[in-house]
């Protein structure tokens, strides 16, 4: 149906990591995509040379695309051709295999935890630091390979809920308590038998993303000779991470302190009043609302509303007065859509859109 | 099987609001009692006239006692003639009828949140503020009634764990966020459809309890002339309250500021070493341990650990430094049990062990 | 956008009962529908006079439709001026108030089981018995008034999937457990604290439902005169019920015996070849399988299937020989879509396609 | 307390894989048993020498019987010393490791499936088929040894159900359908993302077992010579198992067909009147009630039921006439208590009692 013309400008994916939840879940979100077309589906060598079909224990609720169902599954150790590596594997083995893609020359967009603190590799978020893609002319791989990296589903949570807030009165302190859906630990995950009418106090490894990221992420891009730098933020964030029995969407109640004096109605405002960079909006995968706002005091919740926006829109709502800190409120992200998959994908439309990524097929 | 001396100093036990959630847990908890004995069921008109068994829906996982069974409930406009009333009724009537039960000199230990914010009515948790019972001395009530309370559920999770590190340290700022179970809502309660894989952000009314009951319950007794009164502390409280799919057991996520320089070990051995006052250690319903501190980061969770001596101990765990305040940390409670019906049960023992009970039966 | 001639000639639809929960799902569902256009929301006097946003606890996963939020809820004592109702109303009123809308003489589209079993009533699934449409001509309701009623939710999920066999084997018996979602007991339904972690083996009055319906549904229209009839068909059902914690779609275990031999081969042939009526093929709310048949063992699954055709297709799978009766199988149907709202508003596509319910506006 | 007499007549218990679900459930249940002493925790190599509290992802509400938290595991290739070995391995290995232990003179109560129909092996239930104990002396280990089985958990539920109307009517068909608990697939099992809000209509294995044990388990026992035999029963058994989100009890609706004609009076009376055999009532495990009878409709549930008679009582309820076959009932079993590990010891219990295990410490 697409004629020549549009398939030879279409950018070329790989997966990496495809046969697990987060691969998953890029192979969902860019079935019919626009710009990026999977033309690599790439995963541990047990499942090379198997058909995606065969190779994977789909877990969406909508069928693995008929596109991809019977492609054939490479190893990691096979050479790549194609313009951007998604990946989506675990942490234990990205530092390798990402370093590879990168050394390759390919554009690797890492939903791992490996690189994101390298202060060379963007940690980014294309409706809060875009500015921050410059970074990778600091990052030395040959033939133009680079690393960005999205952050950990609930700093993302986090981030974007309280950007506004942090553009508009300057943030001092951040005080987090997470209630983080079951996708989030993959599959198989969490047991059923550990989970089922409980709160699991403790997630491994979680609070610590939580306390170091978002300083990062809304640290200063000075683009200085010659390497451009991020200086990151210096405030407070204490993290309490549980789990409860939600299959998508963090909950996240967020405390904050300002550095100047706001009142309930400058929170609100600031809140309904943010809107997307116009160089992000456009993007095919930026939703209308980058954030809603709830009056309603049930909202958000979990199975209601983590689907705004296809995912992609951040809900915050309980707004009020905080007697230890400033203000309190909920934020609710979709984990593995914005938290993940989605925003990697927003992020390589970013780059795209910036032409630091181009089709090199011909 | 008992004797007629046991049976004549028995205490004679009223349970006002009996077919309700937390009636059927005095129920469940009073049966074989060692002082009380349960001698009138008491409930709204509907079900008056009919047996226990027919006015009720009963919710126990173990059966009705069979002593309790057949009896006839009560109407609430019928006298009673008991020596306590114990009261789980809505606080849209609890007023009413509580007034009216102390008016007959009865000892009311109730349930409700009417009279808790009363000058005159102790907020009590017998290991933790045993002295206000002797603010029922400034209570007018005609032929010795009186009426106790006790706090809101989550506030005696928050109030039992933060117990020692009041005494030890000071406290300046206490901040909180729950997850709560379903129970806590009654019966109906929560409708299946609202919670199945969710979390609500919003419960009504509960954040207020928490933000102030703690500052009564804290505060100091001075036994003043000509009537004894309750300094209340004063400390900021911020809480933020959500209700998830567990059964039994609140667990709150807690963070506080003290007074006093404490360390790690300090806060942890304060947690370990709070022993109840000796007064209370010997009561019935009193637990072998009143707090159980779990080093094991994946400790409490609801399932698991609710049920620790009997339902009446509360757990703490995941102590760390707070980067915001001073120190954080979870702590679990039985939100019907330690939370209402049992922590009503131990604050009437406490009465009776001081004397301010006695069976007026003869 | 829609042109004047267009707009003429939709069909004006009210919902009775719109602010219940299958109410809900039928606002839901014709919001876009290409040829009904919801003029009246039709509810208890309580809600008359308010917004729809406002007399309505809003269930959906996405917002009210922007079409309806604002409009004004009629109460049933109000004269209506619509084409078709659609009546969600529970059993208790809907006898009395359905027939008030025949007499005066709209089409009355009903999900409730007061008139179901009537001889003169269709009790219509269109790709199952389109036939009995022809049953209204019996209906003697004054101004060509008439009522059609769709079945039970569970009795949908049998009939639906049973149907091919019985065309093709004849059937002598059918045995059915069902495992039933929370939302057939509409809002609030079932207390979370009866339906946590549990599964209850009783639903009032759906095994009666399950062991009739299905006769009079599978019968054999007679177009005879004066009146037409259905002659309902004669063979054992056998229902036992139970609920489970499930939101969307009744999963049910099936056995079945033949009149006629037939193999394993020929039972998946069956229900594979079986297709839609092309009178009702396309139907705006016909979906693109009737039947979806199982291979994986592991389907089908409620919250994997469910959406299926958009709610509409009915999945079967785990088909194999039953050592007691003939043949066994799982089927699985979207209880409120299929089995009420989307199945009544198929109901109405075929009336109107088939000329007996037309647009009166002018 | 106990004196060094009472010491020395204990019957030293090895429990073979102690670490996993079966094997903690062993470790809770013997704890303060009368008879029975774990004198051994026997793992796979990997726990060898680890302390059991540190081997261990213990499972239970409550904690490690302090008894055996710091015992020090023993691999499986250990010689072992004791009198009985209860194994709760898998399938994938009980066949050599439970040979083993039968050929070192032990006796083997086996949970595992590999020897259940072995005809010289008895696959027992105490009150139903006591007498098949005496198969052992048809098997030839070497030294004594012998090997006796436990049912499928979800056999155990349908045969301890249908015993007392095997008994009164003979059964002519058994068409089950089962909706099984979460503990049932061992730890970690079922993934909490493919049940939450979930059915499985499938589980591996599971149909077969139920749809043949039961002819084993009510097979007549001949006490030929040489060997004694049980000739199997032969009725139809169809079975369909599902997985719903239950952390214990395996909820079974079942149909049967009897030789004789019975009126629903008469089977009623079946299940309420049946009682243990005596030499099985006095034993430690044996619950106070075999069968527990339900006339409310809403029971038995799992979650208020399970724990009947400690989890060894078996529930039945729903009874009503089935259309297709005679009669219709659903059946509760805790599936890891009487299903399993408290079957297991109540087999041991029976066998102590008839002098086929003694104690040979000394």
């Amino acid at each position: 149906m697409r004629n020549h013309q549009e398939m030879k400008n279409r950018i070329r994916v790989g997966i990496l990591g495809a046969t697990g939840a987060v691969g998953q879940k890029f192979v969902e979100l860019l079935d019919g995509h626009p710009w990026f077309e999977i033309t690599e589906l790439i995963a541990s060598e047990r499942s090379a040379g198997k058909s995606y079909r065969d190779a994977t224990g789909w877990l969406g609720r909508k069928a693995i695309p008929d596109t991809m169902a019977n492609v054939t599954v490479r190893g990691v150790k096979e050479k790549s051709d194609c313009d951007i590596v998604f990946s989506g594997v675990d942490s234990s083995v990205a530092t390798e295999l990402e370093s590879g893609y990168a050394s390759e020359g390919l554009s690797v967009i890492s939903n791992a935890r490996n690189f994101r603190m390298d202060p060379t590799v963007p940690l980014l978020i294309p409706e809060v630091n875009p500015e921050h893609v410059s970074l990778i002319k600091s990052q030395t791989w040959p033939n133009d390979g680079f690393i960005i990296t999205n952050p950990n589903c609930s700093t993302v949570g986090v981030v974007c809920s309280v950007k506004p807030l942090f553009d508009a009165f300057g943030l001092q302190a951040l005080h987090v308590t997470t209630m983080q859906a079951l996708s989030g630990a993959g599959y198989p995950g969490v047991s059923s038998l550990d989970i089922q009418g409980n709160v699991l106090p403790f997630i491994a490894g979680e609070e610590e993303k939580v306390e170091t990221e978002p300083l990062k992420i809304l640290g200063t891009f000075v683009d200085s000779v010659p390497s451009p730098v991020v200086n990151n933020e210096e405030f407070a964030i204490s993290a309490q991470c549980n789990r409860v029995s939600v299959v998508d969407g963090h909950l996240i109640s967020i405390s904050v302190r300002f550095k100047e004096n706001a009142s309930l109605e400058d929170v609100e405002s600031a809140f309904r009043n943010f809107n997307s960079p116009s160089e992000v909006a456009g993007l095919p995968s930026s939703p209308d609302e980058f954030l809603t706002f709830f009056e309603d005091p049930n909202g958000p919740q979990p199975v209601r509303h983590v689907m705004l926006g296809g995912g992609m829109t951040v809900s915050v709502g309980r707004l009020k007065r905080c007697s230890v800190l400033d203000y309190r409120f909920v934020a609710l992200v979709h984990n593995t859509i914005r938290g993940a998959a989605g925003g990697a994908i927003l992020n390589a439309e970013l780059l795209v859109s910036k032409g630091l990524i181009k089709s090199r097929a011909n």
